[in-house]
């Protein structure tokens, strides 16, 4: 289905930009897990619009509500519901979009589609779907970290042709992520990039670049063998994400320069039954399966389509028009992307613990089993 | 499921490496397709083993047969087995891996997942396990063909560091790419990557790079909202192939380092009703659905984990050892990773179109529908 | 999943009896089906309790709110969220079961299950689950009546051992079911049937009975071989319901006492192009899929858990105690499980005629299908 | 998907009557469950045509072959395949049928659907489907076996009007119930049975009846809320049997007759920290979940569709024509039916077991947790 994701651990996100409300169903979540609005907020909160100087101004609060599913503070078992209502909606700022398509995003494509569709916002093709991501995603982060004490942090690594050193991925913390508004832990770095997307912003134009994200902690036999690889199911999430081209895992794209011999990650024992590789170029995913390495992966984002700037388009009459956007928006995605990786990421490792879980061994023999 | 792949169009791939066969079995495919084994079996054939001096020397037949779902030379509507029995199995190659952990494989992770292996030849991690891909391929490609003329053409864009030049994504074709047996369009280049995979081959060591594949004649309104988009749902196609490490759709990448204002598509009129884009950075798809041009992407290949040269590891008795690979192994992936994009290709693009038609306008012609 | 039904036309559930809220989220809806909240808000006011002298006294108005997936009165192809806030809260009726196990409800099992259990009002074992398939099966039942006439009519066979005459499966209209509050559509029956649940309240005892349900309009070829056959699907759908204890489909448990030659429908010819059985001991499916012939099943329902007299059972300490019941409730299911039973083979139907577009014929009419 | 069954242990059925094989793939299998041919037979046996003189007298051998999924006598967690070659393929005994639509067999609907039809012996609409479904039984009963001593015995209670007594669901096991040829297990009443099926045969008509089945030893906790209910899935298990019109779980249709006060079932401590009910009317499940009482069940058949006597009938070419079946057929479907009812009892469960595994409580605290 089109709106949800997951196979055991599984959400529906639902909600148009300006329709009443965004929201999502968690289905599938264990019982007994400690959750509160609060922690699902503190996520929404890095997610949300109108956070600093660099993103859009669109002041939304997005104040989040559990409807479902969680009582005295503790899942039930049964599905969780969480809403966020739709309150700073300007749809007269889209009015003159009603008929026009506007370049490289998702209007043409929803006519097509559907013959119909909401012209408020991008309705379902906005940005605002994946509150319903992030709120979901803060639930499989609890439990990730209950389970296993698995950690998830993702950083912008590249603004356009800015690019960050490589950070420590044994160290590296949200908080050192969090230190400034372009979420890059180099803080000289972080400057030009946020001097970049200033002047990027001033000239009415936008840009993109890449999100990393490393995974710690994730126990060895997560994953499955064939089509729901956990780096095609990582993929999948990451590449559902709006204005993302390019998903990479371990040595990515550089790897393929490489040869085998200098590519392979040779074994050794890194404690009494505890098998290491000593380099990682496998982002701690073999044949499709953790090897209990971090797994980490790179996301590259387009520029924002809305630029305001004059475009050349066609209208729903099949006219040729130019258009001139307005309103409020990102001149560049990638500060917001951050949270929406390590939702992800905690969404799709979260099912393959619960459905390895159910995969791993039957009861007689249990000791032998490093996944659960 | 870890073995089954597509929401309508639904595909169970069977088999290990060195068991009595590996398979497919294709639920959901439409009655009346006319399909032959002799359709299935050519694009087997061009990822069959043993097919050039660059490949594996493992000459394996791999002679498939329809078990079901096929009457008269039509589909039934009923699922499809195809099987491929095991053949050319040596194990007796695999027997000093018995308890080896090949550095860049799946032994560990198999084991660590399962606790069990079949270690004759990677049991179910083998490339084996595509088969059942290809052969589904070929049907989903078949309806394709048939139902909007598509054609899926893919081919070596890059081994190691040598790159081909950008083909006409509008001529290329399956012949200019069979034309030599590393599968790249252009003849000079096609020779110095030839030339590289010798040299490494006869080094005992292995290499990667990239594939590309264009998809020509898919009509707009393919793709989902949200989750699966149809970018998303070809990620995880590829990302789940083996040995791949990066994937990029449309302007990828190098995208990623436009403006707004440089990257953007401009919509114009092609035609009486006919949308179209002067650009395609976007690769064919807005908003995650299909927008009736051209879709093209790239996946990225590591090295073939297999060298023949002495490697540190550890045995799962937690013992370090060195090992050194016997047997017959591919140097390079990727000219038989070819035809298994292109299956991956038509398996999602198929998949999409019946997902399409059940999901399409309902209203504007009611009464002309007996039973569909 | 759990709280998730149907294939293409997919509803999930969510919601406690005395948590924030109950709804749905319809994904799979087809684009441009025009829906208004009064239109679901009639099924709603069917089922919803307090509406006659013979259900339970709680008074809720269950008001319901669509959130999404809606715009100008028209559905959008993107999720449908209807929610319906829980008002009528009297939480302190619950408080003496909070540690007791009540008979035959599902309170020892969700403790068994989840280790955690909302106690107030049964949660989501609660019928309050159900206005969530009441409301996605108002617009499923929407989408077939636009889509083939089809018509849906449940009613109440028998209370107890208070038997109605067959009724004719041809004519039998809704507003022949509502003329009176129990939904027998025979007068006299109803009212024997009133007084029985009249006086089997005043003793503080429930009862049950069957629903029928009969469809009428569905064309030949919904349903699929083996598994998903259209019987099986609406039992399961049936048996979903919450005290439903039998189903049966066609002649049912009767026609297991019939010869071959007593049982088996001959076939004639109905009008030109148009194939009829003579008889309907079939009920409309045969080998799971609909021959055009009315579908009608039956459905039985236990007497309601919750009776109003001393019981014995246990607490979640492990103690014996002694149980008498407080609170507002049904003394029988019966007539508000009609507007259920009508909601789930909607959802069935509708899910199963999506089904039949994708997997229908694709070869007769290629050239008229841009997107579709 | 139609020919795929289960969440978790998910199994995938092809083959027609006459095509070159039926079988089944079983994906989610857990790994190390020690499975053998031998075992799968065993089931199969008892399902095959021509085992004794009441039932048809085509003679096939049915032996299956594991083709993947399984190693050195154990289950591999990968995809096991199993197949049976069609051996006696009387095609002629079919001939002419080809174009005329046998009275309530499923000629008819699959043109209507699929435009295309294998006239061969029912093709996938024949029993022989019903091989894949006991071959991935066998394998799912073997589970609930070693998992929890689970024990699930089956049993033909009515012919036509011939009833059994009620048999003691504490001790009855399969050699009581196959000690006689037409698995009654009480003798008196089956030689009766039995005679009524010879008598029946011989008039060229034929029987149905119901099956029980009482399944032991399934632990409290399994069954999701909601759509999944243990009981709803048994009753889709069940229903979608061929010639099965009828599905009644606990008290079932009898239990409709009788008020709250008589139908609940009182708990008591049944021993230290074991809860168990004193009566048994809800059959072991009660809000969808099991509570560990023994889970039973019955199933009604309808007499079988292929009569020996002249009947009205249409062809394909819309003339009325009369058929005279011919061939070799079962006067009466039970005796074969109770080993089909076993399987799907089995799938159901094991797949709930699954499902609880994962579902079930994270780590912390699962001393609390009777389910895994």
């Amino acid at each position: 289905m089109s709106s949800s994701f997951g196979t055991l651990f599984r959400i529906t996100t639902f909600g148009e930009s300006h329709g009443g409300a965004v929201g999502v169903v968690v289905d599938g979540c264990p019982p007994r897990v400690p959750i509160t609005e609060e922690e699902i907020q503190r996520d929404l909160d890095r997610r949300r619009p109108g956070q600093s100087r660099i993103t859009t101004a669109r002041a939304e609060q997005d104040r989040c509500q559990i409807l479902s599913g969680v009582f005295e503070g503790h899942t039930l078992g049964t599905p969780i519901a969480v809403v966020v209502h739709n309150k700073d909606a300007r749809a007269s700022d889209y009015e003159p979009f009603k008929d026009v398509y506007r370049p490289s995003h998702a209007d043409y494509t929803y006519d097509a589609k559907f013959g119909i569709r909401n012209w408020r916002g991008g309705g379902r093709a906005s940005a605002r779907e994946t509150i319903g991501r992030v709120a979901a995603g803060a639930i499989a982060r609890k439990i990730l970290q209950l389970q296993c004490g698995a950690e998830i942090v993702s950083w912008v690594s590249r603004v356009q042709d800015i690019e960050t050193p490589p950070p420590d991925l044994d160290a590296l913390t949200a908080e050192d992520v969090d230190a400034n508004i372009v979420r890059c832990p180099d803080g000289p770095t972080a400057e030009r990039m946020i001097d970049r997307i200033t002047e990027i912003k001033k000239q009415g134009d936008t840009i993109g670049g890449t999100v990393d994200c490393v995974i710690r902690g994730i126990p060895p036999g997560l994953g499955e063998p064939v089509f729901d690889k956990l780096e095609a199911d990582l993929a999948k999430a990451m590449i559902s994400l709006p204005a993302s081209k390019s998903f990479e895992v371990g040595s990515g794209l550089a790897g393929t320069y490489l040869r085998g011999t200098e590519h392979n990650d040779p074994f050794y024992m890194a404690g009494p039954g505890k098998v290491g590789t000593r380099t990682n170029r496998s982002g701690g995913i073999q044949g499709g399966i953790s090897n209990g390495e971090h797994i980490y992966l790179r996301v590259g984002f387009k520029p924002v389509a809305t630029v305001l700037r004059p475009q050349q388009t066609v209208n729903s009459k099949g006219e040729e028009v130019e258009l001139t956007a307005r309103g409020r928006h990102d001149p560049c995605v990638l500060p917001r992307a951050v949270p929406m990786l390590e939702a992800m990421a905690a969404l799709v490792l979260c099912d393959h613990l619960l459905r390895q879980k159910a995969a791993g061994s039957l009861s007689p023999a249990p000791e032998a089993e490093p996944a659960q």
